[in-house]
């Protein structure tokens, strides 16, 4: 009794059924699997415990929510044909296989690409493997394919990556208030002259989403406890690849070592320079970045040891957002208690901004409603919800708290 | 092995205790029983078929997290004496008793008096059935109580009744974009200056409590099917109303008789005629509106009939908001489509205005945010998240549509 | 913009899509919608307050399991004609429409036939409205259709109308561990040889679906508090019909008249006399009898109106399960605690036995397990999970509490 | 604005409150902190992607459990001192502390001593960081304290530690079968004589929660892929520890290098010795093994090489139960295959067997139910649930698929 399918358990959406075939192909390369060991969202499980979750997981429910939406839009008449589907469905399946350890809180800096810059590379190589396979997923996934809404499901407004992962992240991480009804925008999801749209009765949805981004950004990304661990874990790396390269710390790990030494860049180099990196690149997740932060808490470097420490043990630096301290009277404050090597502290105070934006309206991917009657209308135009257009920004300053300066 | 207390079920908090005494003595009451006969939502279970829940089931739920809000709120170190408690306990028990037959759906129209008045008749009538009982859940439910945070936990802009419904509602309709984090918000609950504040954590529970009801206002309580069969409902009753005093009808019902017949106002009357009356209103629930529309789907009158036909068997008024046909416009197609009988024809389309409005910054009960500095501020000084201030107001006209017509 | 299908909202579900045509024009008969008024659960609201929910939810939800089912199997191999699936569709939505006032809770005391001879009655019925429309659905529920498993899917030991009542009996009640996995067990549903089976791994489901069906049972379904309810209403129901025919009392509701002077009976009658039997059952509901109850609280009759008052008011019945007391001892009691009028006191205590079974494992429909192999075999043969055989009895007494005694 | 507690995001329970103090102080060392970086369920992410919850939740989890049952408890009447309660939290906080990594995968492998006598040191080495503040937990957790219900809370058939597991796992595993009504079971908790009991209205739900963990028992816990990649995880250590005894292979791992050649071993040592044991088994954690599983991809020796191959990239051994074939059959069909270096693919074929019971009607610690009357009585008594006391074993083999041999 073979069948022609695999499913995959998922605490969210019940099963997830992928049939035989190129995509699971793909999800059983080494390369895909390795996602496995890439955590979705960075630190944050350092303040949300259960937030452990992985990219693997996040591209198989993208996948089935993209089944879905196709199986939606099908059954409302938009024609798709089956290579089309394949091709949708592997270019959202890998459209996040660029990232390497701890997601958006190393990006660019192990390799300085974009993640999505990369996936592009893994794609390519994939279509090396399988001739021909990715074809069409390449011409979607780099939004050439006429049939635009399928680039829009991917990367949009509304689309089906930041359905997966708004609903996964709150899920995980227990922030109930994040749920969106993704059920429901994906009903209501349909296509004009190749457009995504939304039909009318889903503006209420569409606000609900809208708002729960913006409330998963301030609870749950931008949490300033998770932002401070992002930015230990940044100075840890930062810090460490500079000892390395001036020859005061070495590291065991040839791949990390690679890309420490080597310069690369994506768009000079041509394909072989690139697989050569992807390679390397693909043998890269968390574990190499959290054994060396363990390793580290024994560095001679008191700086290096220091972060290592405090990423290893949870104990975390103070961020403040609008703070009414300047770095100089947080260092008055630690020469009051004591600490008065300025060389160090100088370096553990940390300044910059966060930014955050819910809804662009003068873009041109905004969303299009459309009416009963069939008309096409922005959303700006219909919703009697009323956003802000201006970028948030929050200014910060981030520093160790006593109980871990006493380490150093 | 006597337990001191009750447990109810609740498939949204799991199990709602409750200790022996005057709380479980008003709840065994046939007076609070009836509520177990009136729907939490009139009519809204003509659109989303899981919405039978009841003004029963919603009390005991606004009592359960008036037990969580008090349980902090003193961990928290504010006093509160037991008598308070109780006292608190029994006003947002008995905050909706006073509901008649569907609710809002025919408020002030079997007696023409607001509910929250008949609510205070019910509590000083329990007061002299337990003589005193009910003194402190008086002063609290009519505000004059110094603790005023009280009163602001069954009457304000983020309540425990809002809390309870929000979340009731949601769950038994399944539009699961109305859920709220109830117990966050709770948590982040403080008073200063006997005021209810929140603390600034809670700044994005709260915009996710205020977005949540704005969406289950217009998908829910706004719906325009919904919205139509209440309509139907009020018009039905008011026929029905106009034939029995006119003679031309006749039911059996001696409650409902006698609210038809007599005028009851509140103001006027003194205590002993109010307890006829509540003794008289206490017998009415949702069954005795019910059962005379089945009755009445075989009246001689044309338009008592169709309407309760239409009620009976969800054949329910087509509804549209802003609408761009008018009345004439309305009339004019039925007669194109050989529907002739306009005078008939004429009280079946139905014209008017609802309105929303999500959040009043300038009324007094404004929400009041707790700084971890321990100032205070306005929400909407606060929250980067702006509201539109204005009511919101959408026109309709609703009328029968052909199918239903045919019955004539 | 014209949709092809009409959405209901389902709190367990989220979404139920169904097709225009056939299966919808049934959904708007007043027949089927006269379902919206008759609750799944009896008397089990005064247990559960949640259980409002009704055989029209049932219904719709059991029929979004067939369809779920249908497309499994067919994606398994498992041919299946479109017209086929239509017939199958329509056999389970109406499987139980012959459902009277209050289900299982009156069951043959209106009309001494079973209810699923009732749903057949309808089903030909609806063949005449549209000629032919039922045919297959007939053949089906009959069980003279060839393809058995179609049968066997709406009527089996795990069939999808059991699957859907526990799923929403224990999401209504509150009752969490009723809660089944019923997708898993449809995703293991195979078919050989015109035959439904389990695949193998379903085993476990199987087990738990069995588990959570028993503690339905005693938890819900035969909870003691509810159980007494329904003896009430039973009890009241009798009472009332013999005090009807006896002439001492009196009803103004036809339909309920015709019922209790006529005596019908379903074999012996030609179909001409069925309609109009049908037509005047499709007249009734849960609001006929609730309404009874509320008039008869002031009923002369003692006992009927003792009933009437316990019911509306949920001052019920004590029933103990296996008790030591007989009825002799209760009435001693009685007569000690001051109630003295025997003749009616012996009417109020009333004895009998209940009784539930699992699984019949000698019984021709029992569930056949698929292994991996391609083998069948027996679910007990192949199940670790020892159930006993014997059906498990509970002897229980019934009787008044002083609080409502007093009232006599 | 100080609070006196802090708060925990828990996916299952909402939030997770802790009151600042010992406990607090004891989940910041990093002792506990390291119980961050061990998964719970050991490889069972390899079939269920999201089961990567950790150690650290499962204890907050417990922990939380905890305080709701004393709080249940004291309701009831019992008396516990508020020392006695700090003991109890605080030994069912660090009663999993022991676990080294991947929790039972490795179980005495590292160290032969088993993770609660682990657990035992580590509260006797707080005692020494803290004085005096374990003596009442050791004393609870050795089951030395007259109050046996709060050992039996702790271990026991049923406890709290197995209802956050069962629940938990269920959870993030998607196995929704296997969760279970904590909340209702802790309701019906009660003491008698120093006794944990069940109240008899709590039969159903502890037969619902037997069923529950033997479903997971084999749909999860020892589901034959996740006990192959144990398998093979167990058979990986092994490898590695001997080639590193002989000299073959060299890691860079200080801890685990000391292990690996130090035999410790509990009973005989001094506590002294204890110590350094405590500290050096503190350092470790799943990331230690996970990094060495990625550098053997590399290592020369064919079989631990093919080993780490497998487990990082997921590439998992077969294995069967109750199989047919015999060591000699599978290695005859590696022949047949192409494999002929029997050497190797020896030592690639494991046998071996599973056992699992459900509950131990015979032993000390069986479950008692108080009637309501007031009698105590055996569970098997009662409950009408037969459960075989026999323990069930299945043998099972376990060796590679051709794809893994290939890279031999």
């Amino acid at each position: 009794m073979k069948t022609n399918y695999k499913i995959f358990n998922d605490p969210i959406y019940g099963f997830i059924t992928i049939p035989k075939g190129i995509l699971l192909d793909v999800i059983d390369h080494p390369w895909f699997q390795r996602l496995r060991r890439i955590k979705q969202t960075g630190m944050t499980h350092m303040v949300y415990p259960g937030a452990l979750h992985t990219r693997f997981h996040h591209l198989l429910g993208a996948l089935h929510l993209a089944m879905q939406a196709i199986s939606g839009l099908k059954q409302k008449g938009v024609e798709i044909a089956p290579e089309e589907e394949e091709g949708f469905y592997l270019a959202i399946l890998l459209h996040d296989i660029g990232h390497g350890p701890f997601s958006h809180a190393l990006e660019s800096r192990i390799v300085p690409i974009h993640h999505e810059q990369i996936s592009l590379m893994f794609m390519k190589a994939f279509n090396t493997i399988w001739p021909g396979s990715m074809d069409l997923a390449i011409s979607i996934f780099t939004n050439r394919y006429p049939k635009t809404f399928l680039y829009q499901l991917i990367s949009g407004q509304v689309d089906l990556d930041r359905m997966d992962y708004l609903k996964r992240d709150s899920f995980y991480t227990g922030v109930a208030e994040g749920v969106i009804g993704h059920d429901r925008i994906i009903k209501m999801l349909n296509v004009v002259d190749n457009q995504l749209v939304i039909e009318e009765k889903g503006i209420y949805s569409i606000e609900k989403f809208l708002v729960a981004r913006r409330l998963m950004y301030w609870q749950v990304y931008l949490h300033k406890t998770s932002l401070a661990a992002e930015l230990m874990l940044q100075h840890f790396w930062e810090r460490l690849k500079q000892l390395v390269i001036t020859g005061q710390y070495s590291i065991h790990h040839p791949a990390l070592n690679y890309f420490i030494n080597e310069k690369v860049n994506a768009k000079e180099s041509e394909f072989e320079k690139q697989y050569k990196i992807l390679s390397c690149y693909a043998l890269l997740d968390d574990i190499d970045i959290e054994f060396e932060i363990k390793q580290a808490t024994e560095a001679e470097d008191e700086l290096l040891r220091l972060l290592a420490f405090g990423l290893n043990n949870r104990q975390l630096f103070r961020l403040e957002f609008n703070p009414q301290d300047t770095k100089e009277d947080v260092l008055q404050k630690f020469n009051k208690a004591g600490f008065t090597n300025s060389m160090v502290l100088k370096d553990l105070i940390w300044q910059g901004i966060e930014r955050n934006q819910i809804y662009q309206s003068n873009v041109k991917d905004e969303i299009i409603i459309l009416s009963k009657k069939g008309d096409l209308k922005r959303f700006a135009e219909v919703s009697e919800f009323e956003m802000r257009q201006k970028i948030i920004e929050k200014k910060f300053i981030c520093y160790p708290k006593k109980r871990l300066l006493l380490r150093l």
